[in-house]
């Protein structure tokens, strides 16, 4: 897996450059930090830090790693003022991380340059390697672009960005493709689908097996404002945000997607999707647009009841081909979309619900989107 | 500046959406991240740490911020276990930094969300305003496309990305572009020049202000092997890439390029640049394919100078439409991009020579860029 292999790079000067390396800044004195994460080959995973003053060091998750070791555990100190644990092994799959020292400090891993960013700051990751190669591992196979378009929000009175993904083969054809809108979750930015989720993997490696039909993908931010906080709180979104985001993606993103791209533009090549928050946004838009979206699903969300509660089956049953819903067993939202289930069932509203193992995490939506994908844009 | 504001966001949570946000998970609680960096009007710039066990909190630099405060200085504790330190005021710019913990933990700013992506792992950065739009400031005007490539590299055996932006107006029309190819420093990657140099930006407004030709900008991947290593030592990349690097150029990421864009394809319009390490790139795969290249530039940074010792002035004369040097005098590359300078002079090479203020940093690359793009392909 490429972020995560190891390599030995040795370390090469000729006099005869003039200046290719400086002396190294204070920042950069890397003689102390030791390796971290270290995955082992039975998938256990050590976790290390060089921390010689300080008094307990925590190993925590975001919900990925926590799935696994349930509860934050400590580190022990060695003579050397390094810190370490060895937890799994661990199943195959994808985990985000981080330390808390001495009841006060988090931070990521400084030993691991592979980090989510979200709104709120940066998480460590890592990949537990499994023995087929998974969805979202890189394999040589054609690759599709990530484009990423900078646009003027009228509705917002703001820049904002859109993450888009092109199937390979793009650029070189004149067919125009159908288009999945796929949306984040809280606290997660335009780039969290492709540089956190590998979105674009997952549809390189899906196209590549023959297992869906080529698409645009589009992914735009899914809060207001854009803005980064700098600081606590972790900013929330709530319904309040809802109806601008549905405007904002009608009017500003699916325009200028449509009018950039080679992008079908009936409701029959339009599919939306989203994780989470955007699984309520998803879920929303969906069925305020049943003109304009064949295909909803909501992964680790559920929607809003009383909205839903109202609607006409029939119509829903007449419109959308596939109305798709997955949780983990272990999500904290899972009751919620387990009474989505329910209530669409109560109302004869046709539909597939995919309950799964696991939480409220990447490896459930990457899976998801791996089962959504080849159900879409099929007649 | 859009990255650096700070927005209200208020908390709303309706009982009517099913699953909108989970519980917090340890690694979530932000109740103590104090606001950091806080960027004062009269550009001082107050840095904050909540590590209540902590003996020792020191701000230091990537060179950015050292450049200011020259050493690395210390935070003082209050009653609440926040550490903290005011500096400046500051010069509008670009600066980066980091905490070093009680002697032997070194971090980013968790309270800062804005981070320099690199090779060894991130580091913290902010934006001192200036009184007018700085180049690197996004304004509202027609903005082109980051397009994010993966190619199968054969040279390599290995996939590659290269980021590649396209000039606003470029899927609209038919017309070809000339190319320039800007390449990434030491420890950086391909995204830096973007996500972290905003040279799309750059161009951008460069290109509002009728100061440059569009173009396409081609942003490879400067090391070789691509990975990210996870532990010290910082991996350094000698005169042993170099030709690895070169002929990557050439043969993969110039034909894909050329291949999948609408680019010209004749020396006249190809150029190319580089900082610090890519400065050298630059420099020799300039000098090696001055059928090429007309263009060639380098920021902070020296070539071989054996090499050039022994090049054909009267051929660079001739081939070289702009040779171009930038270099900070307080860059610990300044002393060997001024004998470059000098053995240029002392050759009778035609070449620009742009010594300025500060040091081995973004300001200066994006100053440098500002000032080499308008220069290119005026005929």
């Amino acid at each position: 897996m490429r972020v995560l292999q190891l390599a030995v790079v040795s370390l090469m000067v000729t006099s005869a450059c003039l200046a290719q390396r400086g002396p190294t800044p204070f920042y950069e004195d890397t003689n102390n930090i030791p390796v971290s994460p270290e995955i082992h080959a039975d998938h256990t995973v050590t976790f290390r830090l060089f921390a010689p003053k300080a008094s307990e060091v925590i190993l925590m998750g975001s919900p990925g790693i926590l799935e696994v070791i349930k509860n934050p555990m400590p580190l022990k100190r060695d003579e050397k003022g390094i810190w370490s644990l060895t937890v799994g092994p661990l199943p195959p799959g994808f985990y985000t991380y981080g330390y808390a020292i001495d009841g006060g400090l988090r931070m990521p891993d400084p030993s691991n340059p592979n980090l989510e960013m979200r709104r709120w700051g940066p998480t460590s990751l890592f990949i537990v390697p499994g023995e087929e190669k998974a969805a979202v591992e890189e394999r040589r196979v054609p690759h599709g672009t990530i484009h990423v378009e900078f646009y003027d929000s009228p509705n917002l009175n703001a820049e904002r960005m859109v993450y888009v993904y092109t199937p390979p083969g793009y650029e070189s054809g004149k067919q125009k493709y159908p288009v999945l809108y796929l949306l984040h979750g809280n606290g997660q930015i335009e780039a969290s689908w492709t540089w956190t989720g590998r979105a674009n993997v997952i549809m390189d490696n899906l196209l590549a097996d023959g297992k869906i039909k080529p698409a645009i993908v589009v992914m735009p931010y899914g809060h207001v404002p854009r803005e980064i906080k700098t600081a606590s709180p972790a900013p929330a979104t709530g319904a309040g945000d809802a109806a601008a985001i549905e405007k904002e993606l009608l009017t500003s993103v699916k325009p200028m997607v449509e009018s950039k791209y080679r992008a079908l533009t009936d409701r029959n090549h339009r599919a939306i999707a989203g994780l989470s928050m955007g699984a309520a946004q998803s879920l929303s838009i969906g069925l305020h647009n049943l003109d304009q979206f064949a295909y909803v699903a909501a992964f680790s969300g559920g929607g809003n009841r009383a909205e839903w509660e109202k609607a006409d089956s029939a119509v829903l049953n007449q419109k959308l081909k596939v109305l798709w819903l997955g949780c983990g067993t272990d999500d904290f939202a899972f009751n919620g979309v387990k009474g989505m289930d329910d209530l669409l069932t109560q109302k004869k509203v046709k539909h597939v619900f995919n309950p799964s193992g696991g939480g409220h995490s990447w490896p459930n939506w990457q899976t998801y989107l791996s089962k959504y994908a080849p159900l879409l844009f099929r007649d």
